[in-house]
């Protein structure tokens, strides 16, 4: 039997990645990224005219960049035959939008409006319109929208109609010449099948669009704005298609630029950190995948809806079809290490580092696993991005707690990890205290392939196993699993995710188990995480002083600087 | 007229520095430092034997080197003949504590004891004896004992009592072993002149001593522990001598191996930071007086007794003769400042400092002042060493609120810069409040010296105006004041620390005057601080959301990094 190959595009924050993989096996075959020439514009349009603060875009011809440069790539590195393979699938960054003219190319392209920032793709991490995100919110309250539970009761700064209405404020004749606002997700596989479909996974998680009400009515539309009363059927129109179908055929065109057959399946796209999901087999109810890397996103399998405090999105058919899909999330995890290295580590410890041949995350893990939990006498609060779960507040900020003249950069750097440990214990305990079972953890991502320390503190302060994936670009595998059940078993692929999973799906035979010694004092620290979390620190006294107290059990071992 | 001359001895934290000064103008003649060659001991004794977190232990022979060494240096220096230098004087950390064989030598000079950290000299941030402290309040409170009402309603963790508490708890040989314990401040004076006296400044501020009613009572002591029953007539015995007059004079050979004429006159010793007010001519009521350097002093004179949150101390004849003095603090100000610029500067930023040919706290200060208020969109508590005014608890620590992804070091610095003024301006209200008039600010110690950013922020946050001490050695220069006066005018002195005051003191022309635009956004951001103080956060949500939008008011430059 002739070996079968699909290919899953992943498109992140910084680049995009394209995976040929095995359709019997999951095996990864080949893989290659393309890196955004404009990267994240969050200070200037590519013009150098400045940006507001909490702006965050992109150039959309970046992520044709991606599959133009690394799908040839691929091929001509398997050296595959393209008639091998059956499909491709894109996983994206989101909400990521861009307004569309009538030929369904950027408005951004049009040198007309290349100096306008609200023609550009606001890249999901664009927090510049809360205020529209909070009058949403309020109207939905105010007229009792049923959807609201679904989506935490709050409405993110980082959605699609937040955005669409900032640009409607603000650059009302962007707004009046856009023929179509759609995620960048949907754009591409538009591109690629000439069909304009819209992802059951984007609009049910980003665009209040839900299985079996569809969109909120028009009067909701209308009371938020009245300019967009009839949204649905001009500037939204597409048709929603489930997550796991196949969004189109490939185009004539692209097919031939792209080096693959015309005619193989497309999948409906889906959100990156979905697309984690079934790479790691979590398709039955009670399991949660963490997607790790400059973000967190917590995905839950269900059998049950029931409403959470700061669940941005409950799915039904939102990743796995037959169940529901909790989506939440940390919105700065990876980023927060990150920035704490680049702004905070000093020389002493990039020297040390460099003369131990380390990395200064590598350095800094080493130095701070001889800490006991509660050593450092710091807790943090994991909100250097604001926060995404549970509050669901973009305007909330990061803070350190416990600081002294004796407080070591190690120290701060364990306070950091952990904080993001107790934030998904957090959200973890907010669907256990609701009844949504949750009783296996899988992490994917970056983070967990590289820093032992953290999930380790992830095991210890959740007192749960933590399973690992046993991929590095996991999310691009469940891209290509999506094109294979796309393809379908008539063309060499599968006819449900669940038989995909069975057999792409993978995971690391090493777990991270709970220490108890360790899970004891971080419930006692977590007490305190959730007092600052909650109150914010209304009880500084005490906090203060059980930290001393637990710094004070375990004399720190004394570090030559 | 012959000129005549008086030696001041401020002993720092980490050395000792001897000024010889002109008795006419207060003109400083020559200065040398020596350091303490064993510097602040806070991880092990001088054999390297291990120490327990907080405490903090120097090396009595340091102290004598400081004299020996460094008077007979600026005598040379200054080529001054020894019969023109009428007096000696000496300021010191406080309280500063050490525990004396029977011969006035301290126990740890005996090999019998230098292997026990409690023989050692306890310096004034040994913050070890936080039990004691607390205990001590307890038993001061139980049995309402008026003296607590003049050390704030807390005793700290830093003064003498607690600390000898310690000593007896935790090593009952030494505390049997030592004939005295004594301050180092009038142990230094006992080694000059052979008189056991105690000065009315340390004793005030810092043993709980009262010129109308003395020390506490025998049962007072009994009742803290039956041990110490008796310790005034016996460990503790000692003349109270009031400030500004004589302790006694040179001894012959002490004189010879100084350089100096045996038989002038030797000052009561002063608390170092205190020495700094009539050095500045702040010897009025409503005068208050920062003494700002690793630590702030706060110093103010008053006509009236009130009872003052967190005041550590006020004593009649305290400072100023005929007038009370209050004395508070912040226990962190350079120190956190310097735990900045080592612990969380970043390569990069040591890397542009030294490009610039400027020191880490010069650059930082450079780009720091290009921002305005409130635009880090940080705010801190200045507690990094714990809090010593208003809530006096050696157990709280730092907290730096509002982090984000866009944080920069030179917000950071900002921000702990600002924290000390907020804490600053909370200590002057707490005057003011309890009808205590504050109607002039001085500020002398290193800071001033080399911060104009810092100084305007004070100006600023306080909207008051600023004035400068016009020296660098302020509190050697009130040492030698006190000296002068000690002499009295018949040696060619003067007799009142009025008519010294008058001739020898001096403030700088160029004062810091409040911006009124700072004043405004700054009075927002102490309401922040105030809420932080007694919260800690309570209204975690109002404050993350203004210092945003107080950070939005003024979009950040972009700094290249």
């Amino acid at each position: 039997m002739e070996r079968k190959y699909a290919i899953g595009v992943d498109y992140g924050t910084e680049s995009g990645r394209v995976l040929l993989v095995d359709v019997a096996t999951g095996e990864e075959i080949a893989t290659h990224v393309t890196p955004y020439k404009h990267g994240v514009l969050d200070e200037a349009l590519p013009n150098g005219s400045r940006l507001e603060t909490d702006w965050a875009l992109q150039h959309p011809r970046d992520y044709l960049d991606v599959i133009y440069r690394s799908v040839p790539e691929v091929i001509s590195m398997a050296g595959t035959n393209p008639k091998d393979i059956i499909g491709i699938g894109i996983d994206f960054t989101s909400s990521t939008i861009l307004p569309l003219d009538q030929n369904g190319n950027p408005l951004c392209f049009h040198p007309k409006w290349e100096d306008s920032p609200h023609s550009w793709v606001k890249l999901w991490k664009h927090h510049a319109a809360q205020e529209e995100a909070d009058d949403i919110t309020r109207v939905a309250q105010e007229r009792n929208e049923a959807f609201l539970s679904r989506y935490g009761s709050k409405i993110s700064s980082e959605w699609m109609f937040p955005k669409i209405l900032q640009i409607l404020r603000e650059a009302p004749e962007i707004f009046e010449e856009a023929d179509l606002f759609i995620e960048a997700c949907d754009w591409v596989t538009y591109r690629l099948t000439n069909n304009l479909i819209r992802s059951s996974n984007t609009c049910g998680y980003k665009a209040f669009w839900n299985k079996e009400h569809g969109y909120p009515e028009a009067s909701f539309f209308k009371a938020v704005d009245p300019r967009i009363e009839n949204i649905l059927n001009t500037k939204m129109r597409g048709t929603v298609r489930s997550i796991g179908e196949k969004a189109g055929e490939l185009t004539e065109e692209v097919a031939h630029r792209l080096g693959l057959l015309p005619g193989i399946a497309v999948a409906v796209g889906i959100i990156d950190a979905h697309a984690g999901v079934p790479a790691v087999g979590a398709v039955r109810p009670g399991q949660l995948v963490m997607a790790m890397g400059t973000s967190t996103c917590h995905m839950l399998i269900s059998d049950k809806e029931e409403a959470i405090e700061g669940v941005c999105g409950i799915v039904e058919d939102g990743i796995i079809p037959g169940y529901y899909s909790y989506e939440t999330g940390q919105v700065a995890v990876g980023d927060s290490f990150a920035w704490y290295i680049e702004q905070a580590v000093p020389s002493y410890v990039k020297q040390q580092a460099e003369e131990a041949k380390l990395s200064e995350h590598q350095f800094l893990e080493e130095k701070a696993s001889t800490y006991k939990p509660g050593q450092s006498g710091l807790i943090a609060l994991d909100w250097w991005n604001g926060n995404r779960s549970v509050l669901v507040d973009a305007n909330l900020s990061g803070l350190i707690v416990g600081l002294s003249l004796a407080t070591k950069p190690e120290e701060i750097y364990r306070a950091i990890l952990e904080s993001t440990a107790f934030g998904t214990r957090k959200i973890i305990e907010s669907f256990t205290e609701a009844g949504v079972v949750v009783n296996e953890i899988f992490a994917c991502g970056g983070l967990p392939q590289r820093n032992k320390l953290l999930m380790q503190m992830y095991a210890d302060i959740t007192n749960r196993e933590i399973k690992i994936a046993d991929s590095k670009q996991t999310t691009a595998l469940g891209a290509a699993m999506y094109a294979v059940v796309a393809a379908g078993k008539k063309n060499g692929g599968y006819d449900t995710i669940f038989e995909a999973a069975e057999n792409m799906a993978r995971v690391k035979e090493e777990t991270f188990i709970p220490i108890p010694e360790h899970v004891q004092i971080y419930d006692e620290l977590y007490k305190h995480y959730l007092e600052l979390h909650d109150y914010f620190g209304r009880d500084k006294y005490h906090i203060m002083h059980s930290l001393k107290r637990l710094r004070s059990l375990n004399p720190k071992a004394v570090i030559a600087k």
